[in-house]
């Protein structure tokens, strides 16, 4: 997403997005095809971190290319300064702006990762988060790699759909209201609507190792890129600080158990995350310090979920280790 | 102390204190003398629950009174806003300046607590903090309770203030050094200073209860002061995020049994040390919005220190419950 910090009464999240869909038979005209289109990412991002997830764990890598933005960036939104010339080598663009201002000249809304551009055109096609993983799981089947899990399959839709309801409202969103919370009462609200959320989430991983079912499905991956972020940024600088990450048995064992799952913890990268926050929200973090903190060395430690049993990739295998050019350098991952 | 939050590059205290002294033989013209002396707090600042503590140990609330400043205060500094009429009932003023300018009217230094004012002039006498829980302990003897510790014993001298001269620069003033660095690499300097000498206080409390020697002394109470504040404050506001207090077995546990010792526990306000902190240092949280958390449950655990050994007030006693006056409200408490 754009993330300036908009500190308001009751933070709102602008939920505008270009909703088009890239689909088997191409019904909004974008038909799904190898080497057309380009995922357009930046680590730091909760949201754009799903995407990255899912096109790992169903080996899209090499027909969906991605470019990654730096996790800093001005009002005019994230650019590719990671790159070589500070252009992404496929788009040849600066900013993702352009992108979006080539689908729509006078683009009103904000400019968002994840998003997916056409190659060829360079216009943006979509930043519809929550549709994109969806699509890649349910339209992009052809070019699964072999062993790719099924992140939300047919029977268990409901149940998925019910759980990442409630926890988009008061987790993965709930941690922006507590932290760009313009009054004390709209940030009590949100504290306790998280808090309340994270122990029924507690409670239920306490006997069962995935949120839904006995495998791994897009509900965990939507839950994991909030909690992977909750002790490095949400629980001091958005203030959700009843409790760290690791005073939370479940959700710190359930969250270890996906760190260390392949497409998971590599694709985590803490530096850009906590720099991503602390320097872009400088309304909350006036003097762009970013923390040291907190050390990371629990990330790789046991964590026995094993024993609750579970297919972590039911019938199907996990990825294999990240492409060389894709990987999260060493000294921005887990110690 | 004053503490309006001076973001700098590296924060360097103010320490140009008053430096009189009120002894037993009065060199310095401020005797020792029962009812005549005020002492002037806050109870959110870590310097000034120093002297309350030290005050409440040697059993001298009846012969030295005590007036207590709101959690918060404007540029021109502490006030006492908790007084009915917005007065201290024994001063007479609204603002712990009045006492300062009384003194010297063109005092150009920080208004700061712990003060102490002599009752007939209205005069602050010193606001110097190190050495006034010493006198305390070394010069009001007179006026200590039957069964009042030794805090400052002679023999443990010499260690104790090798100890705290230590504890002040890395600990005490270390999670100052870390909020309100400028920079960076200032930051990042106080920081490893801080975790460095949190990790040697981890080793040294972990086969010994106290700081030096069997029984608590100065040294215990300059410590317990910063860690008590240390998961409300210090690990948010001030950056202090490496780990929190109670993910240090050692320190935790010697923390809480000094919490749960009477003279400590029982002055700790952690609703007012939110409130000062997150509402005084508007450079750092623009917002001013004061965290809910963390959840204070866990002070009141067991935390089986007992088995080190040791005797909490060697040859005297614990000192009785707070006068009715002083009690801290119950919901400002650990729950």
């Amino acid at each position: 997403m754009s993330e300036h910090g908009y500190v308001e009464d009751d933070f709102a999240r602008d939920t505008d997005y270009i909703e088009d869909r890239i689909t088997a038979d191409g019904r909004d005209g974008w038909p799904v095809e190898a080497d057309r289109y380009r995922l357009v990412v930046s680590r730091a991002c909760p949201w754009a971190n799903r995407a990255i997830i899912v096109r790992r764990l169903l080996g899209l890598e090499d027909v969906l290319g991605m470019g990654v933005c730096g996790p800093t960036h001005d009002e005019r939104s994230w650019t590719f300064d990671l790159d070589l010339d500070g252009r992404d080598p496929v788009l040849g663009i600066e900013r993702l702006q352009d992108a979006f201002l080539a689908r729509f000249p006078d683009y009103p809304k904000g400019i968002t990762v994840p998003a997916i551009v056409d190659v060829p055109t360079g216009k943006v096609v979509t930043n519809d988060f929550p549709q994109m993983t969806l699509d890649l799981s349910l339209e992009w089947t052809a070019h699964h790699r072999d062993g790719a899990p099924s992140l939300y399959p047919e029977a268990l839709r409901e149940e998925i759909d019910e759980v990442n309801a409630w926890v988009y409202t008061d987790v993965n969103n709930g941690v922006y209201r507590c932290g760009f919370a313009g009054r004390q009462a709209s940030y009590e609200r949100a504290y306790d609507r998280l808090f309340g959320a994270l122990d029924r989430l507690e409670e239920r991983l306490t006997d069962r190792r995935y949120l839904v079912g006995d495998t791994i499905t897009e509900a965990d991956v939507r839950l994991f890129t909030t909690l992977v972020r909750f002790d490095p940024v949400y629980h001091g600088h958005f203030k959700a600080n009843r409790n760290k990450l690791v005073e939370m048995p479940a959700l710190w064992g359930y969250a270890r158990d996906l760190f260390q799952t392949r497409g998971f913890g590599d694709t985590v990268d803490f530096e850009h995350i906590k720099r991503h926050y602390y320097v872009v929200h400088s309304d909350i973090n006036p003097t762009r310090i970013v923390p040291k903190g907190p050390d990371l060395a629990g990330w790789l430690t046991p964590h026995g979920r094993e024993a609750l049993g579970g297919r972590p990739f039911g019938d199907g295998t996990p990825p294999p280790a990240p492409r060389k050019d894709e990987r999260v350098p060493s000294e921005h991952r887990a110690a």
